[in-house]
């Protein structure tokens, strides 16, 4: 389903709303619709049905000043712990998602796929509602050695409602020292990892301690920004996004964990990260004090 | 997990098995590693212990002739639609996946995201393995209603092992007359308009019957590209690919079906895609003899 619609409807609600008394809403580049339909109405409907008459709610689904969400994009990082997220965190009303990198050259996600930034470690806002950081493999582990990316993360926390990643992105969070003292989760390969960082490591799905929120391998990024939307905008709004993208996994195996996948394929795969978590292992040495 | 390691151990994999005299494999551009591991003989260990002494196992991990998967893009698609089963098939060993489109103009699937096709329409070439349409809002429904397309679904389909779509994607196969007969399954919100292009809907998460392959709304584009890969690779690579994305999915809520999200929120739904929905309507109407 298209939330280019969604989105639209939103940018249209927000411009209804906001000739209704709202103010803060942004009215930008309202794109014709002419498909005669008044998505403007519809989605001042699909938000009164949400809020359920409750003003709390609905300023929750459309909140008056813009939400803030930060993602970090670079060189090496899986393109679906990105984009997955990215997709729902699209969808919320009223919120501008930021992708941010130390500069605005594009980032290639997998072949015939480019992510540009749109600010910069010198540019993002600061007072974020999300500052959120996917994962990879070479990519991330250099990163977690990376000054200016650290120092970036470090600065924007404080300010920042919610500190998440996905993946082998939380190994970057605490390269920054932002989980010591944490419950914590990532990629089952480079679960030892965390311990290293000072966090403590738990094998969940997504895991909330205070205000940071990580999620495991790749498709739990998923799970995570559902979890983030019901924080942000209302488990109604949350449901109504799980519905829209029919999120009701059916997969095709038991194959998801290491127990599940059996230890054929766990060893052949740990085998095949070896470098990875070495490597993650003597980063994570190398930021301690 | 940054499957661009995968990806160039597969590389490096498929330059090792050629000098030891499997013939056929992409040896093009094999990246420098020097993180002090053997990629080349990880991912040698890997389809060994994968194909668990199969010779036939191993030539569906490793086939000596370079598969080929077009996966269609344009405006208005959603982005997950097409990520998501574009991440699981990239890491296929040996395998082409082009990104086909009428013109090689860059499509844009979010803000910042740019996918960019590498055939298009005239040069796509032909004896897929895989053909992929993903869903999308009005542009799909405009797609439906396309003569260049619906010529380029029809031509291509005789000759392609699999016919696949996620989402509203069907509803394009179904206005090109390829699911005449078959059963079929789409998004939720569109589920009706199966049965006006001569196809039987079915409330599934993929739907297989004979050499069509269709999966529900957005996310259920990762089960059928998991079911895919068991099909192509075998269901030992498809295990590992599960294990290597974590799909041992969470969902925060039982909200990802019309019944689990209850009337209210499905009944908001409907409302906000009501001129979608009308408008594949009106698209199949006009396909029909």
């Amino acid at each position: 389903m298209d939330r280019r619609t969604f989105g639209t409807q939103a940018l249209a609600a927000a411009a209804a709303l906001a000739a209704t008394g709202i103010t803060g809403c942004r009215r930008a580049a309202l794109p014709a619709v002419d498909d005669g339909v008044d998505h403007g109405n519809a989605m001042v409907r699909l938000i009164d049905d949400l809020s359920n008459g409750s003003a709390a709610e609905r300023a929750k689904i459309l909140p008056t000043t813009p939400r803030r969400i930060a993602m970090l994009v670079y060189p090496g990082m899986y393109p679906l712990d990105l984009l997955g997220p990215k997709t729902i965190f699209n969808d919320l009303l009223n919120t501008q998602v930021h992708l941010v990198a130390p500069t605005s050259a594009p980032v290639r996600a997998g072949s015939g796929v480019t992510v540009s930034p749109d600010v910069t470690y010198a540019t993002c806002p600061a007072e974020l509602d999300v500052l959120f950081v996917p994962g990879g493999g070479d990519g991330t582990v250099a990163l977690m050695r990376d000054d200016a990316t650290l120092g970036f993360l470090r600065r924007m926390a404080p300010t920042t409602r919610w500190v998440t990643s996905v993946c082998t992105g939380s190994l970057v969070l605490g390269a920054a020292g932002l989980l010591q003292g944490y419950r914590a989760t990532t990629h089952w390969v480079t679960f030892d990892v965390l311990r290293a960082l000072g966090a403590t490591p738990v094998r969940q799905r997504v895991v909330e301690d205070r205000n940071r929120m990580t999620a495991a391998g790749v498709t739990a990024g998923l799970d995570l920004a559902l979890t983030l939307t019901s924080r942000l905008a209302g488990e109604n709004y949350a449901r109504a996004e799980q519905l829209n993208i029919e999120y009701d996994p059916a997969p095709p195996f038991n194959a998801g964990t290491p127990r599940g996948a059996g230890p054929r394929i766990t060893t052949a795969m740990r085998r095949m990260y070896a470098g990875v978590v070495e490597g993650a292992h003597k980063a994570a040495a190398a930021t301690r004090p």
